[in-house]
């Protein structure tokens, strides 16, 4: 009988349970153990390891439905590069080795970003652990799938909070700024922004120029309208000239609360004299039911990934390209982020329809 | 300037607005004029014709996040076999052509499902009024195209049922029936069943058997679980021995109800000894706020059939193939609907996920 | 250290966990013990008793949001009748006694609806067993207690049902008719009628006339309205004349589907000559998660129940009478069902807003 | 033919729509006209005044499920005392008196906040204009109404929110922050933070303590619990001995951004050594959705507003009291706000939760 681990790394998003539930209905029905291991390589390296046994009925019911990760998982361990206290690195992967080999493990499905899959080619080449990737990410960024677990959710929660400012800009005859996850990509935000109705999405694909995002806002004043919807993922930057309309940004300070979104509220509040508002979604973007697209796709994903672990395949990731699924290897799964296309089909879509990308 | 129709026709669903909006606010960035023809087809048919002028302000704002359609629809008019008073019935297709004519549009962008497609190519070779199509319908069966406007919500309200259903079906050790849309195919049901954590899910592309339904619940129960969840497709058809079980449909007796749901539950129930409860969803899985997925896709669809309109492009039905925006001949795009492919992934991911098929 | 017994017993509704989590927290906060009944009464009556050790780590996370009960429920079990094969029944007073001394049991919160409540009283007068009462229905027709646990949620699920059903029925000139729960009483149909924009509100407690429905639909299409919505109480009857238009019901084909909404369709298709579509949205009015307004009347009324129980109180049931939080006799509290108040003042209100009650 | 003027001031927020059709239902159910003034007293204020005709079909449909309101509104326009560009104010109350009997209304029902109940009051005092005021607010902050229009909507929104936050919480062991709105007040936060699993609750009306909260975590941590849900209330303060821990708060730098949940978070991080993040919902709190509690509410006080106006009385609010729809002297209305009540059966069960308030 064979024994498959799986295990959830880096930030958690929606849809992880229904990713870890469909490797374990598969698993189990044919026959093999599952053994869900915590807390991501944490649990590997922890001595004695950290796991679980998961069968079909634990992972039943109202799992499926629910946000983050049952394993648990933490956002920094690289066991490549283990921080020491002295602020040294330590390589800790024979201890990753060991909690693989103790637990007897066949194969290892890692359920994470591209961050961590790159650490797990690593680990799998220094020491010859088997594992299948599985990719999730609210931030979409992943050059080797069209889909990553996670990312439709982020989008409906983010379209949820501009369907409810939306009401009350138009109330008060205000301009609303939203202010997104993303990481360094703007995926977020411009498919929040197309089926949310922005009037401006500031992506950093795209630089912004204040003038340009300003005089979008006048056209829509010119034509009747009392109110605007900006959507900001949070990679963006100041644009050109910021500094002289609202002062220097301040770092240091608090970053995750003065950040992007409120600056450009700030900005736009002086370049176009109308009142601004903000709302800082945070991480009510990673943690909520997973929306029915992202449970369909952990279960395709979930699937094919358990399938190829007790195939005894390993080093590959599972993927969704052109709308089907299958696998890609580990390699050219990591070779390249995916960031918004500036000439692509969506932003053609959102220029289409008269929202203003920062930039005209 | 150019003058662009618009229209609606068959069932609505969600995204028909979002859609309706794309074409509007890709019409006039530029410059071009857009009626909003009325019912559809009948609005052409009527003297003088059913329209409104629609404009980047009247689509504007909440339109966007609105179920059904704002320009109206109809269900039954075919054009071409308008139906009489006396049972038989008339060609319109002229009476198509004086409205079109009557209201100089230029091109006319018809919203619909496959049935419309087809009027609408026969109504271009008969009277040689432009189109171009938009592909709609909450049962995802067109051939031509991955996707179509409303399947994604439409499986969304599935799902939110489901959630529901089961914790009450725990609570109470019930089997739960939820019979859902989906015309001729099971892709609402195979979608919804696969995200709702579904024991069985009955499609009409499987035929099914009591035994092998009532054995999967029998598995269900012995490995502890007290309840089950079995999703429906609306055109599955009793299983051969089922009136030994539960007697004869009555066909003729309010269609509606005494539907195929209600059926299964019957026998299950009979069947298992469990009980079993059921729920009719109907049109409450069209008429919601549409989700993310079908605003995207809207606005992706609805700007590309308007920037085909504006170019005088004719015949032919925007869609989605391998994730990429493009069009296709609407006589391809008719040729044949998607039924759901027993031998698929998505059935073979249902399968692994140890869920029912009803044969097995 | 005291030990308090907690159980829910009846039909599940959204709320449940969140007061099963306010007993313990209250309990646990104060050093005594809690145990979980499983199944109610049947839980007592096992031998061994079924049960579960519950402690604020188990009740702690998702159990607050989520829809059922998480100690299971029987619909029927009246232990102090307990059906036999023979079709006698058979008083287990005796049993619950037993169960109830050998779990050690201090006191007992049984978290139930009215017909609970009575069998909780006389099973108190019989055996000596302390018992606090906990309402909860989603029928909301307890005379004693202004809200029970969850009524919000199971009129909330109606409403979003409404929402959707709008925009469809509009799109397709059409009645929409939808069937809500509330046994023998109207709340759920009033208050969802109500809140989600229904046009006729049909209710047990007020009689309804053919051709005051169909009038009032007709008065819509007078000022042009092209739909209506209308909500019917499952437990509405056939009014008088309504055999002449549809045929007689047939009570023993299939009774949960061939119910009145159905038959309201069927009626009010025949009257005024729309199409009529119904929806049944049976249990999914149950299992949801709790609203908010539910997991404070939860929170509320469990930890004071708990309170009652610690300080070895029996025979009340905590309630909410003019939006005070206190405690009633049990007697008084099963003394008398609440049916709607045709002369209060939510009908008054209905009727202001133009909302047809059927009878006018 | 009486003609009955209706508007929205102050802030927005979900069920004004809901409160505007009920006004317009039930005069024009009466045979009155209805006028809507836009944008609060600057509609009455302008020359010529502001203003739509509502009658039935225009408040029909989807207007009901709308945020926001469809008049408009302005959060500062004091007609008593306008400001000047000099600085000055100036008493516009003879303008407002102007285009009240401009339009020759009979009466005006105010939908509005304290402070416009005030503007109100007073303005019929120095005018003799008639007029019935609406409660609404979602701080529901009034001493004397039970409850205001838009608050249980504004503590859904936060409930879903906390949903969303507990297990991303709990799959990274982090403290999670959400601020929340209620002006002066903590009645969001408290009934958010009881019905979303909170374990810390700060609010105004209840001084905090920096080591009595991260205490209160450490017990948390001490069971096994690897989470903490924190709600603050915006108009929460600092601590006591904040500065020495997290430095001076900034109230000149974007004070929207660098509020007190972003504080409260750094506060805690330094307080417990666990990593925390802080959500700012902002006015997602005011736009969505009115939930039915909202509806229901909105359309009791509507109708009994509107009936009040139509009879000709004037000088008094409507309000709901122990449960009962009914009406007091604005003068009595407006005489004290209504903070939370530390003593109050609300905290009273928050803490039986085992909830901290920040004091212990």
């Amino acid at each position: 009988m064979p024994r498959i681990g799986v295990m959830t790394t880096g930030g958690d998003c929606a849809g992880l349970n229904a990713a870890i539930r469909a490797v374990v209905a598969t698993c189990t029905g044919q026959g093999a153990e599952v053994l869900g291991i915590l807390k991501g390589t944490e649990g590997l390296m922890a001595d004695p390891p950290g796991f679980v046994v998961l069968d079909a009925g634990i992972v039943d019911g109202p799992l499926l439905r629910q946000g983050g990760t049952t394993l648990g998982s933490v956002n920094r361990g690289n066991p490549l590069r283990h921080p020491m206290p002295d602020g040294s690195t330590i390589d800790f992967s024979a201890k990753v080795k060991a909690g693989y080999q103790a637990l007897r493990l066949d194969n290892l499905v890692a359920i994470g970003g591209d961050g961590s899959m790159r650490i797990m080619a690593e680990l799998a080449r220094r020491t010859g652990i088997r594992f299948i990737g599985v990719p999730k990410t609210i931030d979409n960024d992943l050059a080797a799938t069209d889909s990553t677990i996670g990312f439709a959710t982020a989008v409906e929660v983010a379209v949820e909070a501009l369907d409810r400012l939306q009401p009350t800009a138009a109330s008060h005859s205000r301009i609303m700024v939203l202010e997104v996850m993303g990481r360094d990509s703007g995926h977020i935000a411009l498919s929040a922004g197309i089926a949310g109705g922005a009037d401006v999405i500031l992506i950093p694909e795209i630089p912004w120029r204040v003038a340009a995002a300003a005089a979008a806002i006048a056209r829509l004043a010119a034509r009747g309208r009392n109110y605007a919807l900006v959507v900001v993922a949070e990679a963006v930057r100041d644009p050109e000239g910021a500094q002289a309309v609202v002062g220097p940004s301040r770092p240091g300070a608090m970053p995750r609360l003065g950040g992007i979104g409120g600056r450009v509220a700030a900005i736009l509040e002086r370049a176009t004299g109308a009142e601004a508002r903000v709302t800082v979604l945070g991480h009510v973007q990673r943690g909520g039911q997973p929306g029915a697209t992202d449970r369909v796709l952990a279960a395709g994903l979930g699937v094919r990934a358990a399938e190829l672990a007790l195939a005894g395949v390993s080093g590959r990731m599972v993927a969704v390209q052109g709308g089907v699924l299958g696998d890609v290897a580990i390699d050219e799964a990591v070779a390249a982020q995916r960031p918004v296309d500036p000439a692509g089909q969506l932003v053609a879509t959102a220029r289409a329809l008269g929202i203003s990308m920062g930039d005209a």
